[in-house]
């Protein structure tokens, strides 16, 4: 296979208008876009490699890894040993830098990447929560950027995507993109706060093992994680934060709720669970409603809030996280309890396509003006 | 490995009391105990096999399966393939007989089984609902024999143990054992039940797929199931009646609440999942309490319920599934989340030991006055 | 997702040449390819039509599934539920069809196949062993069709490709599509056969559970593989007529050796096991060499034989089934034991990709002029 | 379920003979044994305590594991937290020490323990090879206590008993037990060896991942392994001297053979898999044999080697990891390959029980005398 290889932005013949998305429109867009990976040998970055090495508007330019010194990429991910191209220990300079690192550090490089005029798009929490005092709250660190911060857009396109394009021309462009945990379960309930419907809400998410990380853990061995199923991260998980603020701003948005009259979404009763798989997230969100709804008065709304959306699809049967392996799509069931009137949405991911690299490459793509399906074209791979 | 072959249990030397519990207990109780199975090729009955052949009372009366013609057990289940048992097509006759057959076969056989005395534990759902009317709303049959319904006794020890002694007095003794996800819940949530503490519950379980039983089916498949997670009989599984009648009970029989006063338990919001591992159950009971708790009100509630229970520990932390497999373990974690004041009751088993066979095994202990742990002594196995 | 549906290949517009790759080639190449899947709804052809959206060149002619009428695909395959394809019981008019059926079935419908000009590309073994007599050998079957079979080219491109073209441009174009082990086996030794080295040889493969297909079998129950790992079809595996007849006729070029002179490969000691895994085959080959050979041999042997293939890496450490898992790759390793000399060689692909799908689009694009790439660009995804 | 506490071996009571087997069997052979576990917090450990846990003739004197201070045995073992053990820094003193550590460190403990008439049986390699030098080769490391290795016996009971309880008269007695792929490899094929049937020899091993340990590591991470099958090891497995050893001292006794007339045990060509599951061992066995052999031959070759051995069970289709999982049975199925003359071999154990464990509890059974059987009735379990 044809190896691609990274080419500096800077190379004869690239534009002199900068670097970013501001730049980048400006000049009429017909360039292709360079983009460098921090944090490229973890799974998200390599998720954002094995899309980006396929996107036609893309070029690769430069994979920065701690302590890497032009380390062959097959050195952390053989799956793409024989595409020539190199982690090395400096930060790339490109129109776009995606983040892929523990928390706090991105925001620790951010003023250095956004000087230059590139496009930071951190799919770590760094960006994500609007209030610097949710920081220390469910981080335990300080934000070290909070005027950053301040600028920052919570980058999921189907709920912001108005704010990404308005960011996208600005000097500086800062992306928070979303978790994993919450963009299944916003995505699976915004219609439903966004019309004031939450009363009470749980949500039950299951998770594959990736979504923990490439940092070797005694509790991510093979052996203690196969064959079992436990809960963790019990009222205290950080995604919860990031859950409230987004279905809280839904709900406030609202015809028949605000944020104050909708107390179950004030405190979302999370409870994360790891199961033995290595892909995929599904949410099972149990709603009790502010009123009764009848279900066609859900298929009505969920229609509504998805039908132009590219990557979501309301199915009338519980989906599996299977269904939408290995590509960006998000699928949502939405069903009334006809004995309760309870209603209960059901949303999957694969938790590093749509919930990391891929949404991360989705929202490149709004911010640089290409359509939104742009290098994500990849049907999901079954069985 | 020395063969434990089956034995008629009518050979010289037995008591001519006859078959049956009461006839057991009159008889001074030093005889073992003759054992039969009614569906042994499937996976319960492979687990009845494995721990009734190092039970220290019991010795195997027969295997019986569809249409086997004394076909060694070897070609259901290669692992106990050397011990020599059969499975053959003649109804055993012994003092106590374990049905594991699909919904609706156990109750036509019963009035047969229990005619001389044997008592009868039917592993399938047969006898655990106890309005006859239940069976065509939620498993789309009548029962065949009401009667022998009215006087069988839900076999969960833990809540019905004196009951279950009383049924062994009687002349027929019917259990209807739990099915695996009522028993992981049902335990999970007694002590909050009793205490009239459940204002609205919603119970999201987790599965292992051999709790979908051993008839091949395309979505059982190795490759459709692994790395995939979904929800399925969403508002219609057969397991809620069994969780409403059982918790509505222990509601009524509270200090604090009465079926009527604690409308949550009316309803059971339950959704369940099928996982990619073969044995275990997670039940996650999302509870919103009818007043206040504090955790050391919590602590208490569960240590006095189960303190004495040889097969229910309380822990601190969330269980996996894997701290009680291949055993009659069940661990409870009972949490109440600090922000918001909703409990959360974490429960996991096996669903083939607790959930199943052991719990078959535990009741014919109860049942024959023998230790409740007798053959149940193994620990868990892990990794 | 914007669906691709199925459109007619004798649209307005299209040419009047006729079907199949000779009229196709005739026409000079630039239309689209109309392509019909025959055997729609199980792995195989599950992959056919994911990796045929997202080729540049076809169009998709229609779905072809036994009693089925024009049924949505999501019934058979929810991942692709969204395309808007159906799955109908017309066998499609096309420039080539695909069939992934149980043997024989393919056999029988191939005369009425290419008898339109058509070309048949056979996932299945109705086409890959030259000699009708390995038929009732090996399948039991008769070979229906022996005057097909005497034309039908093994469409492995990397040995085969001048006759898959010339194959290409007669009336009757026959492709019998490669085995999954024998893909793995043929491309890991073809280098050694053909150089002669094989003097003794053991092939000890690993499979997911795909490649037992999807007809519900209780060996293949998720409970049953999950967990262990067994050896089958001990001697008698069909897949060894394949890998005979092609490593043998490899040895019989070569410089060194013969097939007489080269009685290891005369017959392959063979043995597939099962694994709990879904896709991917790994082929470990114990070769015992018919002279000595140095690794820096070895390495000059593969790297000619595969330097330009576009599928085939030859890779120094010995490779994972994830490192080329969703792709047409296939890995390979070849190292001399320093303490015996024995030579141990190591492939892996997808079973369902390089192993059935993807080499069948290779094969297509081989036929029908196109770079061998098209449509099958997909790096591998890990984790 | 009631704890087994720790009680100190010499408690009032217990005999004054001192510790060991010599002592325990000067003794008469009626008290307790008592057993301590230095490196208890591995895979191997935990499945000690659970073996010895219903062992009825074994009480835990004490569990010893690196820097812990009277740690619960739950925090490393969460299966185990009830049974109120606990692990410490002190080296136990007991008439049987088990080892389980990594390479070298038991050899430098082994003069401390035994000093005072324990026995020592070491799970890890420490005292399995008898030629010195086979440990700079093979471990990297000098062995430190040359002398005691030389009175050290190889603690395969199926092969050495005698000499084990020959071992147990000394006044020191050091066991070396046997490594996970060799007790599957040697049981598999001492039959063939000892016939001098060998003439040349592949055995492709698969493990469940288990069998690499506890310590974290990155490739070992669910994310990794799941999904994936890899060979590793090629040519340096350290188990390979082993199996050289064992089978080559076998093919010396035979009536057919020596290891000079026996080339193809001289080096044996292992290679060992990673598979993703937890458990078992699987050992194909591909042999050339010395001269034509039959299948009846064949079986009672294998008949007469294991028909009173309680724990090797010959049979006749390959069996599965499964078939053994949980506990101390070696499953052995030998064909006579029709075609060519070459016989397979296929060998099957859990790596945790037969493979270390409870390999372990049956040495300690032989060494005091004991039913080989003690404490090791269980079946396996499945599914």
């Amino acid at each position: 296979m044809t190896a691609t290889r990274t080419t500096p932005s800077n190379a004869p013949g690239s534009t002199s208008l900068g670097l970013g998305p501001r730049a980048f429109r400006a000049g009429g867009g017909d360039d292709m876009i360079s983009v460098g990976i921090v944090g490229a040998t973890g799974y998200a970055g390599g998720e954002l490699v094995r899309l980006l090495l396929n996107h036609p508007r893309v070029k690769l330019a430069g994979l920065y890894g701690r302590n890497r010194d032009n380390e062959p990429i097959g050195a952390s991910h053989p799956h793409l040993g024989a595409t020539g191209l190199v982690v090395d220990k400096t930060i790339p300079k490109a129109d776009a830098i995606f983040t892929a690192l523990p928390h706090g550090v991105a925001a620790g490089m951010a003023a250095e990447i956004v000087a230059g005029g590139s496009a930071l798009l951190d799919v770590g929490p760094d960006f994500r929560l609007h209030d610097p005092a949710d920081y220390p709250a469910w981080y335990k660190f300080d934000h070290p950027a909070p005027d950053l911060l301040a600028g920052a857009v919570y980058g999921l396109p189907e709920l912001h995507r108005a704010e990404m394009v308005a960011a996208a021309e600005r000097a500086t462009t800062i992306i928070g993109l979303p978790g994993c945990y919450p963009t299944a379960t916003i995505l699976t309930l915004a219609p439903l706060a966004r019309a004031g419907l939450i009363a009470d809400l749980a949500v039950d998410a299951k998770s594959g093992v990736s979504g923990a990380g490439r940092e070797p853990r005694q509790d991510l061995l093979f052996s203690e994680v196969n064959e079992s199923v436990k809960a963790y991260g019990l009222f205290n998980h950080r995604h919860t934060a990031e859950m409230e603020q987004e279905l809280g701003q839904q709900g406030a948005r609202g015809a028949l709720g605000s944020k104050d009259a909708n107390p179950g979404v004030a405190t979302v009763d999370f409870l994360p669970h790891l199961i033995p798989m290595t892909r995929g997230i599904l949410a099972s969100c149990h709603v009790r409603t502010t009123r009764p709804v009848t279900q066609a008065e859900l298929d009505a709304l969920y229609d509504e809030a998805y039908r132009d959306e590219p990557f979501v699809q309301v199915v009338a049967d519980p989906p599996a996280t299977k269904h939408v392996s290995g590509s960006n799509l998000c699928r949502v069931c939405v069903k009334v309890d006809p004995r309760s009137g309870r209603v209960l949405a059901i949303g999957v991911i694969d938790n590093l396509v749509k919930g990391a690299a891929g949404q991360a490459v989705q929202a490149l793509n709004v911010l640089f003006g290409l359509p939104e399906t742009a290098g994500l074209e990849g049907y999901p791979i079954a069985p």
